[in-house]
């Protein structure tokens, strides 16, 4: 291909085709997930339950379980109701209502394995359904802790990257420039990073994609921050090129980070993309303080990676 | 070996020995599993009981667990009903089939933990026991929860692979296509094939296995599908030979796809074969339609990667 | 060094160091296990517990969730004893035995959180106490319900290895040959072998350990058995040696496998080690019948990959 | 760089920058932790609740659920206090004080789904409330069945580190050289080592990364002890440095090993470092003592590793 500067580069598969979209459209959202809708299966055959409910926010997962608790007690309060409140000890009430609450209660202190026994089951029948419901609800808890523990021990992404991708001076030429820092307080290492440029081709409107040469492209700690650097030199796609002509061709630069979380030892996958909009010229990143407390520790501000300033 | 072309290539040992079984005899079931029955260890010794609890189908491990509550209330009330009702405080029934049924109830109060109190153990023998069902049953609802986990939190394979495979025109020459798509919302990364032919040789009768040589081996994402294509080259084992000596020799390619579930980055193995009854000739794939819906998400239905057309 | 037919062989490193015991000491136990017991900072410090937990056979571990069990209730009986029976509801026995074992069932019935209520604590100090018994009870459970699911979804090697390992005819050669197959129906994959010689050197009786070079050192599955050769050629260690030889030089094998379980896609580690009483020459393998039964699934019996025949 | 004797070296990026701090700050603390804190987010946006509760000792972990668990009692007491202790029936009590306590008790017989069931909700309110608040008990104990189970199933560091670097003879010339061995009785496989020198370049006042080559990096088994030498030959930064020198350099040694823990194939990270001032001129290890007991097993006394003598 002829479009950057005369020169031939090495296109890369990363598993995007080659069609292009329209501008807006972006491969990978804010949050690193990939911006495609798999559908054709049928309505739910596409989604993993599992998947989903470790996925949803922890404010819907609550909402979830306290809808699914009132649900499944109203379902068996009603099935109760009907063979009865005759056939429960311990009800009192005379109104229909009352009674209907009450058999709420036996219901949810039946699936809950709580069992306070004031109110119990009598007949055949509601004894075998409070059996099987205490079963349910046993088999629907051991369900929740796995969840549970699926959603919070998953690997998370918790890397923070810089607002701006920069084109800054870089020894004697320019380079792509961008910040990462771990949000969090445990040790991310063995981290490794790949960066792709994805571009339109304006000769035959298809995308195009590009491993870009970095400086350095794994360090053992995410400690502090790492500046990852691209030199443009000329055996770079973005040789010669300015924001603007970045901008004509959509130009799209995916980061792939993989690193392993220190505490669990697990792999964790990091992705970010920067639209040529957030492209940054003729400024340089502020070297992060790095300062030490009164208890002997590093101390570092991982807010301040987006800190640049005017060459 | 002399039967292709007259050329020699190199053979690949994949773990199935050479030994020809009749011609319709796969080596993966259509589910990607392995065709081999393992014994010789006496009934049960081959079966290990939790890969077992986690691979059979989830509407036969509800059976099984309802199955087993079922027979482990009725044996612990028969115990209770040897001891007599007598032991029991708060059996009210007269007749002997009424006080086995009460029994079985309360065996299920015990053992869930749901305790009502209703019935409860007076003498010391049946305190004692149901004193060891209700820890009996802790254990059994702990292992639950474990078989549970396990069984949802499985990497499991999510691939969908097109009905057939092609011959199909690849640049000048012809390539054997077949597309992958991952059936589910969430994204498999960093995924690698390899794919194997296996054939009978003619003149021995003895199995071979050849290492296919692959356009894109791996891609990062496996957002939309991908075409894996083995270019039949003068190099390739498939060059020259119709579908109809491919069928003589009863050809299987084997596929091996190793991908990074992304929301667990936990590895997946997919796999995958076709007989040479599902080779087509003179075909191509018709791309996949993707589209921008108005939530700016691409969106692909892959169920569309079946389709192909005459060339 | 020259004990080996006056050529240099490359020693390896795999952690033993080069002290040579009595010849009776192996490094590997028959199970795989390392033959090495680590003392010296103090007499629990050496121990893992939950590691500990995880590989005391079930028997012992169902022992000792028993007898722990039947510990705390007589403990907190004793508590709740001390306190006086009068603090308690329902208790309606009057001897002080029949009261300290009414208590111990109100003990079970707390920590498993079972809770009839015909006994119930009244006095505050009893009541603080259940209530304490009742957490303790499910962080008791919580902790078994870990164990026990990191006892059975721990990877387990599943290798079974031929009794013997023969000095067999292999190409125009000699081939140092053992078998190994697995002994469950789930699917070993990926699976990688390193076999490593070490033998006493008799000039300085000091350990040495050698690679072996393998025909085929990995395979993809491990659906049938898998034959590992090492040809004895000019460059092995063994050529030209007798088991005579290797007696004297109390030569043990010692064999690494690594694959992948494929339901859970972790990686299984096996060891297995021969000493050359284990050696037979003049020998060879029997091959494994592989049938096709009537579901049309290949059938193997692993423990046949033991037989061996008189050459 | 010309500082160490005139030659050049090639520095190493582990992630930790260059800016040089007061000489009493290390990289890592003794335990292996890296000496830096993280801010800039909001003073709990740092935190990640899930890996503080895993990290925390365990003598303070069980102290957080004891207080969480007379906290959240309270607080349900003190809300059914005010609802009114007619609400419930089988309070007995008369004065407020005992009847707030009775409710303490309840309210922990309903969270830990108890229930004994002598006091129970009987107005609508209190049976919501407590039908709630089984709920929160359930997803609570959830909760803490998956932390328990995150703390002890985590891969750990379990390397014990000889006090001392040692610069000890080596061959003809001198080597560094430090010691490890695996405190516990489970096994380490697959050892890899890393060892990096940082030192203060006393031109720039910048720190600089080296990695030291080493006589063997990969151990299969650290069955026993690990010597770990770099061998100070003149291609290595310490060539003729004297312990002075270091320290003015304010040296410090950085370990990296990875191993597989063998019970559950994880990996395990083990880090350390060195600062001058625990360097050893002309002394040596003194080998470790390896006997066979009675059982046959060799015993090895880890805490001998530190030990060393004069040459």
């Amino acid at each position: 291909m002829a479009i950057f500067n005369g020169k031939k580069y090495n296109e890369t598969e990363i598993g995007f085709g080659s069609k292009n979209y329209r501008d807006s459209v972006r491969f990978f959202n804010s949050d690193g997930s990939v911006n495609v809708w798999r559908t054709g299966l049928g309505k739910l055959n596409n989604i993993d339950i599992y998947h989903w409910l470790i996925k949803i926010s922890l404010k819907n997962f609550i909402f979830l379980v306290i809808t699914f608790y009132a649900i499944i007690n109203i379902f068996f309060a009603s099935i109760y109701f009907l063979l009865g409140a005759n056939q429960f000890g311990g009800i009192t009430s005379v109104s229909a209502l009352d009674q209907y609450l009450d058999l709420i209660y036996f219901s949810s202190q039946t699936i809950t394995t709580v069992g306070y026994g004031h109110v119990y089951p009598m007949g055949h029948i509601a004894s075998i359904i409070a059996s099987i419901q205490s079963l349910l609800g046993l088999l629907i808890f051991a369900i929740i802790t796995g969840v549970l523990f699926g959603r919070f021990s998953r690997p998370k992404d918790t890397l923070l990257y810089s607002n701006h991708i920069l084109i800054a001076p870089y020894r004697q030429i320019k380079g792509l420039m961008f910040r990462v820092a771990n949000k969090k307080q445990f040790e991310l290492i063995e981290n490794e990073a790949k960066v792709v440029m994805t571009t339109k081709n304006p000769e035959n409107n298809k995308r195009e994609f590009y491993t870009l040469n970095l400086e350095i492209d794994r360090v053992n700690f995410l400690a502090l921050s790492w500046t990852i650097v691209h030199p443009i030199d000329d055996k770079s796609p973005l040789f010669g090129l300015s924001i603007d002509e970045l901008n004509k061709r959509d130009v799209e630069i995916i980061i792939l980070i993989k690193g392993v979380n220190d505490t669990f030892s697990s792999s964790v996958y990091s992705r970010h993309s920067y639209k040529s909009s957030q492209f940054k010229e003729n400024v340089r990143f502020i070297p992060l303080k790095q300062d030490v407390d009164n208890r002997g520790k590093v101390v570092v501000s991982v807010n301040d990676i987006h800190l640049h300033e005017t060459v």
